[in-house]
């Protein structure tokens, strides 16, 4: 067996510079799922993955038609019924390239440049399609098998929002049946490994608060009519009490006190020097509700995006504006309903309404709050795999943000799930997106040693 | 003397299209004091009206420096001692022209098209400028004198707050030394005839609230970093009762019920209907302060005109904003002073500031309030020569806005004020500016008549 992991990787050692070549084709792709224009570029995507997929000898390939962009599909079930079947998932598609200018090269126009590949993509995510592909490749190669079954599920959405993939995980429960989904969607850097074992889940919302038809002269009606800016101002102002706790009714009636185990993972993987650091900040703030780990991963936030509203340039303008507006997003906690959650706000907000003022709240993204496996041998593969290849096991984080599609399965096929990551790069939602080659070997490798490790869990 | 006043009249008509001619020479200015580019042609414009004044014989004309653009002044002082000295006000700069591609025509190359002449300023407020000049020519031409003694004061930074005026007056006392002062700033529609007796105040501001050193992720941040939109909320909200009193703490401390007269005054020349319509509103806000009526004129106010932080486009982005700003104007009462206003707010506002959170209120515009006769002989001149030229009284208007200058008359040298427009125009502050050149001239012809009664008034 460890034979068949070497051959793998010395395989991938040997097609490296080819490997990296032949990547360059699916970062030619402009996959933006955020721009409606861009829809044909995805799918020209999907189809490319497919035809890989094809080539490696996966069966029933497709790019299955969502609502929204499609889904690659593909499974590889010769491991045999005593083997476990390990539920892929990536993304192909991409952030918007925007600012342009500052982009050194082509968004999609790879250029390896200083051991690292330049592209919108190379690393957020289509390095976990790529890494896949090429792992199942190596193995194929070096033993004409794979150590688990695979069935393979690339998202075209996950950029904006995942607005199709709840629908189409409902539609598809039985395609999709596995023994563990494997999240390939991340980051992992071999000198400091993590994997992200939960998240909180997400509500957000646009408000819109509308009094005068049009702007109007602040010293002929001011004190006459009610003052837009006022009213947005008073609900901005009503989210919180003076410790930071949301004071929307009902917020926290379903919060859970962490038990003593989570409370010391929490708090084992709480980077708070590096926050600090990246706020620019000598403390925190609301220490008084719970400890800063936890405010930060399972307490529930609600948090204003944005505002606006009348004049925002240079000097005076003497207007009562017509409109202001707000962007709300909140982080939901374990068992905090998004559905629930979205009408206490709706409600709350909407309360402030007067007989002058409309005020309308509308939702937009509802997800749940997710969790991976803490323990047991699916993660313990995976902790193999990376001690193995770079000497130390990766540090289990909470993450307080939001993955909506984890929260989807955790809730509609109920599988387990854990993670894995393919090399380290920068620049994720941002110009001059890379892709450490260095990193990503290391990924391969331990990718290898994965599978084998997967083959081996009994269930 | 009747005969005079008709000769000046008959001199007007005779040189009507003349008139109309010339004025293009002084619309050809683009007097625009807001913006430094223009400081040149500002000057240009100011010397020319100094030279227009020189050839009608005025004496002492000069375009006086000031802190920043030139005050033009003028004098004709031949009317003898026993005649009242009125010191006539207007201002020969105007707005800027955004946006261009919206005017019809040049804003600086005057149109005359269907009876109207189109430029910036046309109306607001060099025909304050050019009907004085005009109406001091007719009268100089049918006479040889004036009716009374008149000390010329025409600003040049009206437009941009007149920043420089009350250190100018305070430093000229001597020189503006007047029985009356004319202000000229304005618009008389002779269907409905208005003059503006009293107005408000202004204190305005613009809050900076500042938390992390760049915007950051609001699930990595939320519930550990405090959000300073929350906190330029928190400060909105804090502004307003739910009645709409102002809760500054000591802002309704001089606070004076107007009296009865006043409150008849008030009543009277507020057009509920015209400001409903204005706002597309059904109804005013905060009755139970006290009558709209007031509450539009000599109540306090506070609004915030702009309010700004984090993300404004379309979508999501989940983030914690670094900053949050707004703007404010207070409208004043009789009686606030606005130097102990500002600090009023400064005050409030900088007590939201947090360990983790500056709050930063820095004061604007601070102009007291401002009031002109409501009876005697010099309204009366006023009032006389439009019945006579139109057939109606004007109705006294009280109003809700601020004119600065006219504040710092009351205060500054304490002479009785009354006003005098020239002419109806639109499109003040906004494209395709213009004015009546009808009413123009039946204004010329109030203001020969004008002059006169005021030359009847005895000290």
């Amino acid at each position: 067996m460890t034979d068949t992991i070497q051959s793998a990787i010395d395989y991938m050692q040997e097609t490296r510079d080819q490997m990296m070549e032949d990547y360059k084709a699916l970062l030619r792709f402009p996959s933006i799922s955020a721009d409606p224009a861009y829809a044909d570029d995805v799918c020209a995507c999907a189809d490319w993955i497919v035809s890989q997929l094809s080539a490696l000898g996966f069966e029933n390939c497709e790019a299955i038609a969502t609502d929204g962009l499609p889904v690659v599909y593909g499974e590889w079930l010769k491991a045999g019924a005593d083997k476990p079947t390990v539920l892929v998932y990536a993304h192909y598609d991409v952030q918007p390239v925007d600012p342009l200018p500052l982009w050194h090269s082509e968004p999609f126009e790879a250029v390896i440049r200083d051991g690292k590949i330049f592209a919108r993509g190379a690393s957020d995510n289509k390095a976990g399609v790529w890494g896949n592909l090429k792992t199942f490749e190596a193995l194929l190669r070096a033993n004409g098998t794979l150590p688990v079954n695979i069935k393979i599920m690339f998202e075209g959405e996950e950029e904006s929002g995942s607005p199709s993939i709840e629908a189409f995980v409902e539609a598809n429960k039985e395609r999709l049946r596995a023994d563990l989904l494997l999240n390939c969607d991340g980051d992992l850097a071999p000198d400091e490994p993590q994997l992200t074992y939960a998240g909180r889940g997400i509500v957000s919302a646009e408000v819109r608060v509308k009094g005068p038809q049009a702007d109007i002269h602040s010293g002929l009606y001011g004190g006459l009519v009610q003052n837009p800016l006022h009213v947005a101002g008073a609900i901005i102002g009503s989210f919180h009490d003076e410790r930071g706790r949301v004071r929307l009714p009902g917020y926290y009636d379903s919060l859970k006190e962490a038990d003593a185990a989570e409370k010391g993972r929490i708090a084992a993987g709480f980077q708070a020097e590096a926050l600090l650091e990246g706020a620019g900040a000598t403390a925190f703030w609301g220490e008084t509700i719970a400890p800063a780990a936890e405010r930060a991963t399972v307490y529930p936030t609600l948090d204003v995006n944005g505002m606006w509203g009348g004049y925002q340039g240079p000097g005076n303008k003497t207007i009562i504006p017509a409109e202001a507006g707000f962007k709300v997003t909140m982080r939901l906690a374990p068992d905090q309903d998004p559905r629930v959650v979205s009408q206490l706000l709706k409600k709350h907000v909407e309360g402030f309404a007067t007989e002058t003022v409309t005020v309308d709240c509308s939702i937009g993204e509802e997800a749940w709050y997710f969790e991976l496996e803490t323990e047991g041998p699916w993660l313990e593969a995976v902790q193999s795999a990376i001690e193995e290849t770079v000497g130390r096991r990766a540090q289990l984080v909470r993450t307080g943000g939001s993955i909506p599609i984890l929260g989807v399965f955790n809730r509609a096929i109920g599988l387990p799930i854990t993670a894995f990551a393919y090399g380290h790069g920068e620049g994720i939602h941002s110009p001059n997106e890379y892709l450490e080659i260095d990193t990503f070997f290391t990924s391969l490798a331990a990718a290898a040693r994965l599978y084998h490790n997967l083959g081996q869990v009994t269930g």
